[in-house]
């Protein structure tokens, strides 16, 4: 039953406030049978001051505090809401949509952006020897003090925190740029006001960008993802398009079944932003079912186009003989649910990251962001040390990308750790980092999922890795961090085949990794560009170490990029080494 | 059943946190019917890191993030907890006890206390013209930084943001002293450091403590209340000290029927403190059924004994005829649930705080902290206006307060604000401020309940109004907070009876009011003593306007305290005046 929202006082003025009326309408919602929220083309506003509020843990978000929701997306089952192609603008602090407890919801032709975005950009004026001037636009009101450069957003004066090169013709980030003026490398310059607009960056920065790029001025935290989807299941999202969001694009958590059709995060045309969303593109963490990414473009956001994961939490205390305490480590995983009743759990030894045992959750008690007291089915492992880590066995998803586009944002491509089924086909993908990247870490991120069966095949890799070695080793990175990938009899990664992809890139590191069982790289093709100068990273094409049942042939390339370094072991990629596959062209494990 | 919490870890040693050991016996109280937790006498220590969180609104405390709890009674029926005498020492930010959608609950035989109270306090070491010096405890950690002290609680820093002046022979304010060294006031002056802990308090401060006086210096948000119910019924607190807490004593929001017998917000023996909780010791908002406090003594608290109210929430917008959105004001309030289905929920003018109309809830969604839109069973009244207030009629309580003492706190004494029954008997109340003020004002606190029916009697008055006037006007001070109060036909509150007390006091006043339809002042006895020299804040004994009904007689009265001045008129309350109420001694109206 469609539902229009002029029935419940939307209007599409500069002036109107359209949150109210979203409110209106969904309530009404929750009395039809599959209803289908249609707005009448148009460019409509939603401001946080009467939205919704709610309290989440955003995977990989800043935690803490509420968030004001203009789609509260609360439990609804069988939803549609088509935009019509209408522009959603948003204002300050506020998440676009949250998909909380949905099922079979439908989204589909509406763009996602905000009046103002959660950086500022100008470009280089001058550059001398320790310093550089960069000149905001005009109409930026900003303010300096003590050394530090400040923004208003969403009513905040935030500092700035991290600047980003850009160049300008490319709308990528700067060879060899990185992140070398962000982070603590910015913390040791200097913002000094030299003229109305104009701002000197002094204390000599580790990166001098060119005069004429652009300065992308990192502010804010990463608290408002355009789409935040939780416990919920079967969501497509179709012909959407997130110009910006402060926060990644779509965040996804415990949800199952997932499809994204021409899901778009990237630049508005005419914005003369350099800059879509300041995170990842699309982020899923302990998802299962499918997750399927079609004919998506991910362009310009400050992080990783996608990245599909699960969490990795520390044995922190024995409270029983079958139950423990465990703790989450990464700051921006704390409060997210990681088990729940009938959840298989696998221990997982720190040092190696295998798995020694697993069994089925009872209860899992979240006390608090930090702390889950978890019981077991059957009583602990009589080897689990304190200090080992638990994965979510149950909730990992199967993940295909087809068609999709990757290119000039900051960091990686795409970022896989599940165990579940992966295609990656027919994808163009560029990136400043690693194209690929396929980890899984107890000591950092706590990011857990050893992949299984991960396929690669007929993606186009364009240049990668122009900021070496900022974002990653190779075009395909496997490195999960694993102090020493040849000490366990084990491999934690199995079964990777990366076969008929082109690659396209001005360097010579195509693939490097560690600790798999089952690696195919075969009938690719290699060729080199000129579009950037080598940085010769890598001295090898392939370069692997701690790998068992590997097969390396049949591809395509220029003849100073025939070499794989296969542990101690030099093997020419372009010679035929099908002997350790079977005849189904399948590795048997 | 009893559960014995040896069985689940706890041990009374100082290094041990018991907080585990209390989750996992509350867990198994979930598996039996009508538990008793007993805890073997001793002292037990609570700390935040393994705490069950919650994210809470709790009225008249500071909003915002999560709060950790060290007891989370969350959904029991028919749970006792009995301490045996033990004392619960809580460490930094934790909230005690909380107790939701609990039902037939029982606390009883423990005490709470804080390692490290959320207040420092020293000594004056000297006085001068324009400021004084504070001899701070030897123990105290302390910075000084541009003129502002800092302690530490619970791992973050804190600005001293007040002073109180405390008089050692009777451990209360020092006569005069009031909140003049506190807020504003306490903004312009400067805290310097002249020696190891002896601090300046320079920039004329307004009040001048004399040497040998305790200062207290406040310190922190109202984040942590010792006791916290919502939406609970029938609970029973019996022999439970409050020495401490970083908020108020015991706070009730939506819940139906509490008994506090014997439950004390008392300074320890021999701790040398001069402050107990940092702001009320009891605060009831939006309750029903009946409150009930026997026995209880309040002293030394930072705020009000008991206060007990409604809020009073803005009409800003009308959604549709029957829906409007409201809006709550004070921040202190935000957040907290003020509508439910199948409320009814009176129209109030937001001049003369008089209702208009009345409708029942159907739905009422709290969109977020400071926005709730309520859909009512029928048409709004006509004469509606936006910026009107609507106030719940459905949870308002009646009140019985016997036996209780109230001595040596900040500001006022006993704060009724509900249309329930209200029952004051037996009391033996002094304050700084104010001994009962029944007020109602939708301009600052927004705290609604006009009064029909209070009874105030066989209470013994100390000195009162020994900070005039910073805390009332009287001892008793009937003050809703009206701009006109004669320019309205209706009054806010109705019959008010105070018989058979005896008033021994230094000052003169002994009642304030306005706006009463029934007032009745009859068989008093009123002593003067000599406690603290006269302020003559107040003229006569008995000051009232836009009242009707009024029956003052039959008092006992020093002869300079025997004139009234009601309206425009002057009455002997020492003489016979019972001809406006009928021969039963009840008001008729």
């Amino acid at each position: 039953m469609n539902i229009d929202l002029n029935d419940f006082g939307l209007t599409a003025g500069r002036e109107h406030d359209a949150t109210l009326a979203v409110y209106r309408a969904l309530k009404h919602c929750k009395e039809v049978e599959r209803p289908t929220l249609v707005f009448p083309a148009g460019t409509y506003q939603f401001h946080p001051e009467k939205a919704v509020e709610g309290y989440y843990h955003i995977t990989n978000h800043d935690q803490g505090g509420t968030r004001k929701i203009a789609f509260p997306l609360i439990g609804p089952e069988g939803l549609t809401i088509d935009g019509q192609g209408s522009e959603f603008i948003f204002h300050g602090r506020i998440i676009p949509f949250v998909l909380e407890h949905a099922r079979n919801i439908t989204l589909r032709n509406f763009s996602v952006d905000w009046e103002r975005p959660m950086f500022e950009q100008g470009t280089v004026a001058e550059t001398g020897e320790q310093s550089f001037v960069i000149r905001l636009r005009e109409e930026a009101k900003y303010k300096v003090d003590a050394g530090r450069l400040y923004f208003t957003f969403g009513g905040r004066e935030e500092p700035v925190w991290g600047l980003h090169d850009i160049d300008p013709n490319t709308m990528a980030h700067a060879y060899q740029s990185g992140d070398r003026i962000s982070w603590s490398s910015f913390k040791k310059l200097r913002m000094e006001e030299i003229g109305p607009g104009l701002i000197r960056v002094a204390g000599g920065p580790r990166h001098m960008p060119k005069a004429g790029n652009i300065i992308v001025m990192r502010i804010g935290r990463r608290e408002h993802p355009g789409l935040f989807l939780k416990d919920s299941a079967n969501v497509q999202i179709d012909n959407v398009t997130v110009h910006h969001a402060p926060g990644m694009g779509l965040v996804a958590q415990r949800c199952t079944d997932i499809r994204l059709h021409r899901f778009d995060v990237r630049l508005k045309p005419g914005s003369g932003r350099a800059v879509t969303a300041t995170a990842d593109a699309t982020h899923f963490t302990n998802c299962k079912g499918a997750i399927v990414l079609e004919d998506c473009l991910f362009e310009n956001q400050l992080d990783d186009p996608l990245n599909v994961h699960g969490i990795y939490a520390k044995i922190a205390e024995r409270l029983s003989d079958r139950s423990i305490l465990v703790q989450l480590i990464h700051g921006m995983q704390k409060g997210v649910v990681i088990a729940e009743p009938h959840d298989e759990m696998n221990f997982i030894r720190s040092d190696s990251l295998t798995s020694y045992s697993s069994a089925e959750v009872v209860s899992a008690d979240r006390l608090n962001a930090d702390f889950t007291a978890i019981t077991f089915d059957r009583p602990l492992p009589e080897t689990m040390r304190i200090g080992d880590a638990v994965e979510n066995k149950t909730w990992n998803a199967d993940l295909t990308v087809r068609g999709c586009t990757v290119r000039a944002n900051r960091a990686r491509g795409f970022l896989i750790t599940t165990p579940g089924k992966v295609l990656l086909e027919h994808n163009t993908i560029s990136a400043p980092g690693a194209g690929i990247k396929i980890s899984g870490d107890a000591n950092l991120w706590y990011e857990s999922g050893a992949v299984g069966d991960v396929t690669i095949r007929h993606n186009r890799f364009l240049a990668c890795n122009y900021c070496f070695p900022d974002w990653g080793r190779a075009v395909i990175d496997i490195d999960p961090e694993i102090a020493e990938p040849e000490a366990y009899a084990e491999s934690y990664h199995r079964n990777i085949r990366i076969e008929h992809n082109v690659f396209e890139t001005f360097d010579i590191g195509i693939v490097y990794g560690h600790s798999v069982n089952g690696f195919v790289f075969r009938d690719n093709v290699i060729r080199r560009t000129s579009d950037y100068p080598m940085h010769k990273g890598m001295p090898f094409t392939i370069q692997l170490k701690a790998v068992k049942n590997s097969c390396i042939s049949g591809n395509e390339c220029p003849e100073d990029a025939r070499t794989a370094f296969i542990g101690t072991e030099k093997v020419d990629i372009s010679a035929d080494h099908s002997a350790k596959v079977d005849g189904t062209n399948r590795i048997i494990i």
